[in-house]
């Protein structure tokens, strides 16, 4: 595989101690454009956009592809083109955030109420749509390859939230059906956004399909973590009670473990309803034990292990290391 | 303004009585290649979207489209790009459609339950969202500026739902209101079709700008004829109770010229909420009177005389003269 070299990095200095430091100037460009695509002509609907997106959630799919870009040799002259895309996935990810708590009932979002909880179902459902439609006005621009790419996942994200709604309160997900179903309504957007990322930097077409793949392994490793914290918390770290999962009947990765792992599981988690209180405090006892928790992590690492070796195809750089830190520090995280 | 030459239309015969006659082929190609963008990889979305939109609704959108495209000298090489086209706005239309009945809690659509009322809140989003996403990806392969049309479009769709929710169960909504909302919740999408057609067609920037307008004028006429129905019925033809829009809140055609003509419907429409069943009675009987209907007749007949003064740029054809047929037949339908 041909090794892209990247453009020499800003030099290192007493600011640039996080992974997002070297791409700082471009998450300045994606923060002050994403502000502006916010505005609508229906104040309600401006207001809903900034109530989830300003100044809120960690920014890590731009974060992810600006470092791809980067590190696949994308030249400065073309980074507005991968500013554009990192908003463009942002867009969307944040109009799924607000669609899905209107599906799933979720009323609170990052320690605060959701969006749904706040403004209810119509002004929530169609902010979702104008951030849909500001992501897919922004892709214009793009090659037909790109806006396929960008839309296939979007289309995943769709499938994959189905996918959910149809396991839910079902205490016989396996592993399997797990991984499906994060890889479609979590991973597909890392892995657009990998493949997108990779090709805007002029990427051969083996490392566009290195990226995708990489892309897919931190989605699935970000989500993975994502549900150790639901069970694990605390509380204030994680923004929501813990244990949501349980309660709605969400197929997460401690409780496919725990299905696997202790039998006596199955029995608490009815089929086709919620548990009742009792059932609940039991079996979040037994996604917290050690041992569940240890294997679920395993799998997360599994993940992180694979993007890593992924990630070796692309030359050294500092873009390198800081995706390599990033990537480090998913297993880690405590939020 | 140049005058554009359109192919040579497809020989007059029996069959060729009715204005779709003349793109009875390309509305075949729209029909089967919609059937095919239905499939999901998640049956239930599949269903969803087949009992919405398949053999069902007048494809009124792809029929102006491709008669537009034509008319403009639009040529066989390239219809490919207007079937396109076509199924992409009717794919964004029916996605608002979802939409819409879950944010009005519309329980009937075409005379049987709405997708909402039969799948519920959860499946029939996801639904929409999934043909938001087909036709985005459809709408990869063409130049920017035409997603920039459509992506523009699908933003006014949103705000034009926001607005039309901000104006319900007010009495005191203006017909300048009234407009700005069809303009942007109805005819947003039709002059879009319109300004791609003639742009796919390969006219010259002021047919393109001509038919924008065209197409807006249609989607007036066409939306302020759906509101005097709402209110003359009958039920059986419309496919929904008489007066839905009184009851529901929605500032229709009669509603505001009711409000105009006759200033004691005002204190019928309680500010802030639902009326009661006899204020309703009441209010349903004075926007059905003859002067009220013949008021509403009148302002749907001026956006079809805008829209044939407009025709008159484009030379004459079979295509124009079927899109002339069409727009007369507007005013003289009756579901």
């Amino acid at each position: 595989m041909k090794l892209m070299k990247a453009d020499a990095p800003p030099k290192a200095s007493a600011e640039c101690s996080e992974p997002a430091a070297v791409v700082r100037r471009e998450l300045t460009l994606v923060e002050s454009k994403l502000t502006r695509l916010l505005e609508s002509r229906e104040p309600i609907i401006t207001e809903i956009c900034r109530y989830l997106i300003d100044g809120a959630g960690k920014r890590l799919r731009p974060l992810f592809i600006l470092l791809i870009y980067r590190a696949c040799g994308g030249v400065e002259a073309n980074v507005e083109d991968a500013v554009d895309a990192a908003i463009a996935l942002e867009l969307i990810h944040s109009a799924t955030l607000l669609h899905d708590d209107i599906i799933d009932g979720g009323m609170l979002r990052r320690g605060k109420p959701s969006a749904f909880a706040r403004y209810g179902v119509a002004a929530s459902l169609v902010a979702g749509d104008f951030l849909f439609c500001r992501a897919f006005e922004l892709c214009g621009r793009f090659d037909e390859r790109l806006v396929r790419t960008a839309a296939g996942a979007c289309i995943q994200l769709t499938e994959g939230e189905v996918m959910e709604g149809r396991l839910r309160h079902q205490a016989h997900g396996s592993f399997d059906d797990y991984l499906a179903v994060i890889s479609q309504k979590t991973a597909s957007l890392f892995a657009a956004g990998g493949r997108v990322a990779a090709d805007l930097a002029g990427a051969n077409a083996v490392t566009i399909e290195t990226m995708e793949r990489f892309g897919l392994a931190v989605g699935r490793a970000f989500q993975m973590v994502d549900d150790i914290l639901d069970v694990t918390g605390p509380e204030e770290l994680i923004g929501k009670p813990v244990g949501s999962d349980l309660r709605e009947g969400v197929l997460s990765l401690p409780i496919v473990i725990g299905l696997q792992e202790r039998p006596e599981l199955k029995s608490m988690l009815r089929d086709g309803g919620p548990p009742d209180e009792a059932a609940l405090a039991s079996a979040l006892a037994i996604v917290r034990e050690p041992q569940v928790i240890r294997s679920a992590r395993a799998k997360a690492s599994e993940q992180v292990a694979i993007a890593a070796g992924l990630l070796c195809s692309v030359a050294d750089s500092a873009y390198k290391a800081a995706i390599a830190e990033l990537l480090a520090a998913q297993t880690e995280r405590v939020s």
